[in-house]
């Protein structure tokens, strides 16, 4: 590998043909990279589609992300969303814009990233299609792709009354990842790596999406931009309220405290406000079995004035917005 | 409208809103806007898909090309991919990046773009997903979908020595309204309005894509990068040469002679090198019945030194490289 190239010193095409040479096929791919589309099986004659988009300086930055990690890191934050209508993440397009004076050697990370997280989160997915192109800064837009396999789609507005709230995977860790790195306290970074790590590379519960369609769910969303930003999302779209425990969030800040002492920080905030974890949130009736990735954290009750409750406290919806940072 | 706003001022939920509202809807949408994914239906358990991008200041410059015109460009191109298949375009999602003080009436400007590209080139066809982030730049990263409708897909590796080579729709006026546009001849450009108006607004056969695939075509793609690099990707694919005749390309340049003399170029350049007009080009069996959209240009022969040859010359490789520029 020779570090001095540039993506504009082998152009489109050859930096193309390097990339797409590292990725995994897509088990779905009837016809994979190289036409002008890719075809892909949809055998119950339906498929899910989603789309997302990091830019860097404002969702990432290089300095704290490798190519690797943001291909990663790409992926994962795209198959969220396929497996929060409860389906099997199948393939995805890729489109990156990049600076001419970027490194090959980072384009072949990213796609390594690609790789690994379609390898390890969704065994079968992979990249069937991309474009590359110049810029002054780079954007990674993903467009996910995802099976039902016959199942209904789980929506956003379908809890009900009396339905318990649970969450699979891990709350606010993606979020102390990121205080931390912003601190600049490199000892706290070093300590907590493994926060640190879930910022650059969620690990979101891909199969629990699946899990809990079976369980049969009746609302799921994905947890990009926080507990209190994305229950509001189900309250109002299900038009009920998510009565949450503050008790039953105890387990998620616990094991962030330390950390957050590190760096006099509240966990409580990371637990409530922080997103890209990439959990799911869903609400299942009353007498489902929960699947095991899913913990309870509260309930569905009639549509008061706050769409979500934390004990007796309203939870004013706040988090991440991606246009204002 | 208010265009103090901008969608830093109103925010990412605002402002989707406010876009979604202008969109038709996909026909094919089981599940349209508005959850983690949406749903398409996929009649015949299969679909296509493909993804490009428009950079700013690399692809287009804001002072050439309105919001509108962006939005009915970024659809063009990419629907036209999906014709290339042979499929009919049903749904697309859409990922802008834009900088904070962007005007909200322009991002309502695109969508109304992209409503109107998807109404005029390919009814049916809509958008059924979006995001929305900040950048430096903007970038409009487009995946679409499309069905075969039960047919095989048109790859560009099926050309077979014999067959006829020929396109459907127009060659080297897009590329014609962007050296008026670069000319800066007020005069010129306001007199070859149509030409500008196709850089600016691509007009694409899309349903000459599935008339092509009815009629037999053995091979097919999209002209985005011009005659000489996309024939080139034909040949290169099929392990043949196209042999295009160079009377046959004479109409084609001779629409363009006017606007060229006015300007000082040369028409050929044009008709051999330009993309964006985003033309399809095939190859049909001889004894195909050739659909009403396309025109023959030439023959494919056996494989020799050149991929591609204009009459007795070897045409080289050339047109726009999307990183190289």
């Amino acid at each position: 590998m020779n570090t001095a190239e540039t993506i504009a010193s082998i152009g489109e095409n050859e930096s193309l043909k390097r990339t797409i040479s590292r990725l995994n096929a897509s088990s779905s791919a009837l016809v994979g990279p190289g036409d002008d589309s890719a075809v892909i099986s949809a055998p119950d004659g339906r498929f899910v589609v989603t789309t997302d988009t990091l830019v860097e300086d404002h969702d990432f930055k290089l300095e704290w992300s490798s190519g690797y990690d943001l291909g990663w890191k790409a992926v994962a934050s795209n198959i969220a969303d396929v497996a929060a209508m409860g389906a099997v993440p199948t393939s995805l397009v890729v489109a990156v814009t990049a600076p001419g004076h970027t490194p090959v050697s980072w384009l072949e990370a990213f796609a390594d990233g690609l790789r690994a997280a379609c390898e390890n989160l969704a065994p079968g997915c992979g990249v069937v299609g991309g474009d590359l192109a110049a810029s002054n800064q780079i954007v990674i837009s993903v467009a996910a792709h995802g099976s039902l396999e016959g199942r209904e789609p789980v929506l956003r507005s379908g809890a009900q009354i009396g339905d318990i709230v649970a969450v699979a995977g891990t709350l606010g860790r993606a979020a102390a990842g990121l205080t931390l790195l912003q601190s600049g306290n490199t000892d706290a970074i070093s300590a907590y790596d493994e926060l640190v790590n879930v910022q650059r590379r969620p690990n979101p519960p891909i199969k629990a999406g699946v899990a809990a369609a079976e369980a049969g769910a009746t609302a799921m969303l994905d947890l990009s931009d926080g507990l209190a930003k994305d229950a509001t999302r189900i309250a109002k779209a299900s038009g009920v309220t998510l009565q949450l425990d503050p008790l039953q969030l105890q387990g998620f800040e616990a094991v962030l405290e330390e950390a957050a002492m590190a760096i006099n920080f509240d966990a409580k905030i990371w637990v409530i406000g922080g997103g890209e974890d990439h959990s799911l949130l869903a609400t299942f009736p009353s007498d489902a079995v929960l699947p095991r990735a899913f913990k309870p954290i509260g309930l569905v009750v009639p549509a008061g004035p706050s769409p979500v409750m934390l004990g007796a406290q309203p939870l004013p919806e706040s988090g991440w917005d991606s246009v204002r940072g």
